[in-house]
């Protein structure tokens, strides 16, 4: 059995500083570290990585890598007023407003908003699953 | 500031009985729920969601969800020579083998795999992030 492990979530940018600045004006988030062509975060147990849609390409040998994919993350907040202003916050930093916040039929609440490379985050407030003081999230059915 | 942490990663797919197999032959994991759309797998810190790409779209509010999407998951594996069988585990699971594993520039080891909705796996060896007993990894410069 493989340890059930993310290490690093890439996503394919097209341009850093536009990058840098909805990351750091929408969530406050500010990279360990950057170069030229790369920004790394340190986020809750694993590396978030905003790498040059054209290096990372070559690196996976692949090539026309589509934007919007088909995935999505999530940001957990942890009360349902929180949900919106992130929202709000999200998209006066440069993202694009998928949906406002409104109540799912499994429960709690959330919305989506589009990074500046149409990469989707859900801001969810999800009271079943707990979230502990390092931003480790637990399943809870 | 706003807590760096994301609770859920998830990919749309197109047939959960393919992706579910991928996912416990290759790598071996067990989700800790699933029914008849959805499968969520408890990661280091976050939870991995696996959903029928119809049923996604319609909760972000989007049609037309592309694959392969311009970003890659990465795990890491704790010695050099785990890379190439667990690619090929993955490969001979059902995934498509992208790159066999070498060794990139900025150090360490890797080899990239997609699942079956075309996601790509990145498997690497980086000697330079450690992972803890949880599986949790730390950016190091």
């Amino acid at each position: 059995m493989v340890q059930p492990q993310m290490a690093v979530l890439t996503l394919g940018i097209g341009d850093l500083a536009r990058s840098r600045r909805f990351y750091a004006e929408g969530f406050g988030w500010t990279p360990v570290f950057e170069n030229e062509e790369i920004a790394f975060y340190q986020m809750n147990g694993f590396v978030l990585g905003l790498w040059l849609q054209q290096a990372l390409e070559a690196d996976m040998r692949r090539t026309g890598l589509a934007r919007p994919g088909a995935f999505a993350l999530a940001h957990n907040v942890a009360r349902q007023n929180e949900v919106q202003p992130l929202i709000d916050r999200l998209v006066a930093a440069g993202g694009r407003r998928l949906r406002d916040g409104d109540a799912p039929p499994h429960g709690g609440f959330r919305g989506y908003v589009a990074d500046p490379d149409d990469h989707a985050w859900e801001i969810a407030w999800n009271p079943a699953w707990p979230i502990d003081a390092e931003g480790r999230v637990t399943f809870r059915a």
